[in-house]
């Protein structure tokens, strides 16, 4: 093994807002060992995700909080290096929830195998033909109940979910309206992913007005990733019977007390209905997004990005540019100095 | 007929905030004679309903505006007088969207024959027999997809709609809690319509924690009937995949900046919906729910408490009462001065 340390970063205390440095300690600790049904993972890569925040809060509403002292929970791309289970020989990659740490123990039916065989790029995994794909698909067919040809509006649509969010209502011959911070994301999303029309929300004052504007006869999907102002600017512009599909809040999360929007009227108004969802209700079904996403990828009809960092020492810092919209594309940090293979 | 005039109350003006008595004009004008496929209506009862106050204004959201100059647009039970056509003959009765005003032309094919036979009580054909019923028939069983045994809670509980949700809802074996303004509303959604318990909301400072307290484990179907702050009470108190249905919310008809639930973020944690719905929607099928409701009248399973005002003069003060929480039950004003068949 090339490493002999296990670096770890510990959340060691519930941030308050935006999450800082003395929130958690860095320390180095032998390799584990692991039991009867256990296995030993070389994690490759953390992924970095807006539910981590939620994870460090100490309600438990939306998930089980992550234990203080224990390294930082965390989505992970990783490989079996040493086995006590059938179910997981050594060399098998996997997926699942890890921690922000080189080296974790794992149970067997805690983890995912993924079906990498060295030909594709394995952290797609982790974005189109993994939960993110998941997110867009079942957020878009099922709870926003997309309709061949309908008007959509997509927020944070250069992100991971809304990139693929865009091309899927593409493929299903939709009209595709993007939201998105600045010149650079907005162009890769009207050239790259292909949607007809994108809103920079940095440049534009009044969102309502410009949703109007893309929709003179109102949108019958708004697939949110943001909430606050943005969804009420949206609900302003629902036609007959519109769904929203509330996938995430984001621009929601540092804050207590978010104003909800004032133009719940407007639901009734248009027979519209506001649907929140996880993606973890839709696991047992994950086989359907990532069987006709893998094949809209090899026929070129699908794209994604990802934004790797490099380096164990850059995890809060990518955690940090969630909020401050300073990404681009699906986020994770690389944990190894060696291809995906060296363990 | 006993009538030689007719008596209009026009509307003249936009409304701002509550109605006034200079918003409206008073008439007297001859008695209308039917064209070809017309009918004359005699004008028995005029309903008072929330969405009233929507058709004063002009913006035209809701429904089209109740044009300046003409009766106040309402919901009607009448009986034709004059016929010109041979879908509805003289003497049959009828229900419709009308006017403020003693007599009516009405075109074929735009007001609806109701089955009264002289054994009824006519006035149950504009609440469990008629849209009201409808409103909570399909608010409850398929926007809000109500199941067997689930936690229910009703707001306007003593209102039209709301008590008949409160009854639909323990036929369906649920636990029903309902929300209503003082304690003779409170003691007859409890002793009357069987609820479970209520909550008197004027008595009541913290709504959120009163809604906690019945429901430990969260509400699965919120049937909301008045947005605002009730509101957002019930939406602290979701169970996992709760429905909210919004069927009107008259706390926020009066106000133009109602502000919206904060708590926008718990749709997604407990992966909840809320959704507006207009019953004209269901119109096809208010067979169904006529049916249904009938026969649960018969076996005695469902009451509904009709608020009758009597004489033409009180038109605008009767629905100012909607706004004040001044009536027990569903609103109407008798215009004539004799029994339902005079005319």
């Amino acid at each position: 093994m090339p490493e002999a340390v296990n670096r770890q970063c510990l959340l060691v205390k519930r941030p308050v807002g935006r999450p800082k440095d003395s929130d958690f300690e860095y320390r180095e600790i032998d390799i584990p060992e692991p039991g009867e049904g256990e296995v030993l993972l070389r994690i490759l890569y953390a992924l970095i995700d807006p539910a981590q925040r939620g994870w460090m809060d100490g309600d438990g509403n939306y998930f089980e909080p992550s234990p203080l002292g224990e390294p930082m929970r965390s989505g992970i791309i990783a490989k079996v290096v040493k086995s006590n289970s059938n179910s997981h020989p050594v060399g098998q990659y996997v997926m699942g929830i890890g921690g922000w740490t080189d080296y974790v123990i794992a149970r067997e039916g805690t983890i995912d195998p993924i079906p990498y065989d060295g030909s594709q790029d394995i952290r797609a995994f982790s974005h189109a033909l993994g939960t993110k794909g998941a997110t867009a698909y079942f957020g878009l067919f099922e709870v926003g109940s997309l309709k061949e040809g309908e008007q959509v509006l997509v927020s944070s649509a250069a992100g991971a979910v809304g990139s693929l969010v865009v091309q899927l209502a593409k493929i299903k011959g939709c009209r595709v309206v993007g939201i998105a911070g600045g010149p650079e994301k907005c162009r890769w999303v009207l050239d790259e992913l292909g949607a007809d029309a994108v809103i920079d929300y940095r440049a534009t004052e009044d969102k309502s007005a410009a949703i109007a504007e893309h929709f003179p006869n109102g949108l019958d999907v708004y697939f949110d990733n943001v909430g606050g102002e943005i969804l009420e600017a949206a609900m302003d512009n629902l036609a007959l019977g519109a769904r929203i599909a509330i996938c995430g809040m984001i621009s929601g999360y540092n804050e207590s007390d978010t104003p909800g929007p004032k133009n719940m009227w407007n639901l009734l108004v248009k027979r519209a209905r506001i649907e929140g969802f996880l993606v973890a209700d839709y696991r047992p079904r994950y086989h359907e997004s990532q069987a006709a996403i893998g094949a809209w990828i090899d026929q070129g009809k699908i794209k994604y990005k990802i934004d790797e960092r490099k380096g164990f020492e850059k995890l809060l810092e990518t955690l940090n540019c969630l909020f401050d919209g300073n990404h681009d594309g699906r986020l994770m940090v690389k944990l190894t100095d060696d291809d995906h293979d060296a363990a």
